[in-house]
């Protein structure tokens, strides 16, 4: 399983995500789903992969191999973020195709989904979820984040705290924390974690941190956010219980 | 969707459960997924359903006739809380495969699962899980809880704040934020809610609380804990950026 997120306020762009791969849980390995693109001129690109190993380092080949022979359209070519998704969803569309029958004849799924984000140029940076099917979706101001994999135990946090108004620092946070409480729960979602933020119109990227499992400070955040949730829970008001009324009861 | 869930402490039992039915997103409906047989002078057993609705009422419905019947075993004769796992494991199994090829063909799912717990004359109180097979696991010191349904929102607090030392009410509360948790993140789950716990050894179930959406209590809890997580995420320690060292990139 994988746990990748991204995360789009006014103040730029926020991505985190885990490192772990497995195939069955027995066969487990590190791979960083991080992979950047960066022009200190024109662009920073940032492309997060989650899905079939084999599918995202095909996609992740054939960007690098676009770029070297810099035949046309290509991420460092393109006009905007949006058509870098475009971009990305065509490659993912073909390389999923490849080996889709055979590997879903082995029970497997071959699909990839992969989360883009950055600025081209003077243009706003923009934040996209391209699915395995090649299309794409962008955020809102309601819902500034988008996620992938194991996305259901991080997503309360992300829900509370981040808005557009949220600061870079807050949101990289707060990504951090969505992360801990997933690999909490779920042990196919593992570090090292990256995390990256990137400053609207900076064009460069100056913000990055790579956590292992004994980082003391991400020690540090999961003891901090352990004990902040239980003194929130003592000082949570208590309840007065009632009788059976109104219910049915068998027998 | 569903949520249900079932906490195993020292003192006793606490059940929990929406009260939302879906099928598809246009037809959802209100049904009580709590069930209780109780005779004060030998049991007291709680039932939660999750799953097919055909299916579960359908379970129930042999419970209640079988109980009416008094055709040798049922829940107001069996002898412990694993024997009447057993027998509603054998009923939703049988349940389950009647319409399994015709249900399954319509591309839904006929599937049910239970929860069920309590007491049997001075035996110590015992909560299962019953698969829509039929068989079925209990709790144990390291976790003492169990869930059906939409489980990973809620998670979280559960596996931070339940042991098996957790006063009864304690645990109560945190079903409660659980509940909420899952709430809003899905909103196919959703109130009234309803609430039971049960002290090992009374033999008599006098806490229960059903809390409709507009409740004040439980419009008071949502936002207590949405103010004390944003506080709690206030207060954690804030991070160091280090560079893009060691760290390959494109382009």
């Amino acid at each position: 399983m994988t746990y990748c997120l991204a995360i789009s306020v006014d103040q730029g762009l926020v991505f985190a995500s885990d490192s772990r791969t497995n195939a069955g849980a027995d066969q487990v390995a590190t791979y960083s789903k991080m992979h950047i693109y960066s022009c200190d001129k024109d662009r920073q690109i940032v492309l997060l992969s989650a899905g079939n190993l084999a599918t995202t380092q095909a996609v992740i080949a054939k960007i690098d191999r676009d770029i070297r022979g810099d035949a046309g359209k290509h991420l460092m070519s393109v006009d905007n973020i949006e058509a870098a998704a475009e971009y990305v969803g065509q490659i993912l569309q073909t390389q999923g195709e490849r080996h889709e029958a055979a590997v879903s004849a082995a029970g497997i799924s071959a699909e990839a989904t992969f989360i883009i984000g950055g600025q081209v140029n003077d243009r706003r940076t923009r934040l996209y979820l391209v699915y395995p099917q090649g299309n794409f979706i962008t955020t809102s101001q309601e819902t500034p984040f988008l996620q992938m994999g194991e996305t259901k135990y991080g997503k309360a946090i992300l829900d509370r705290v981040i808005q557009p108004s949220t600061s870079l620092d807050e949101a990289a946070l707060c990504a951090l924390v969505s992360m801990d409480s997933t690999m909490r729960s779920n042990a196919t979602v593992g570090p090292p974690l990256e995390l990256l933020s990137y400053e609207d119109g900076s064009l460069q990227i100056d913000h990055y941190l790579r956590l292992e499992e004994s980082d003391e400070y991400l020690l540090k955040i999961k003891r901090a956010w352990n004990d902040s949730l239980l003194s929130a829970f003592k000082m949570l008001p208590g309840f007065t219980w009632t009788d059976l009324k109104n219910k049915s009861t068998g027998g």
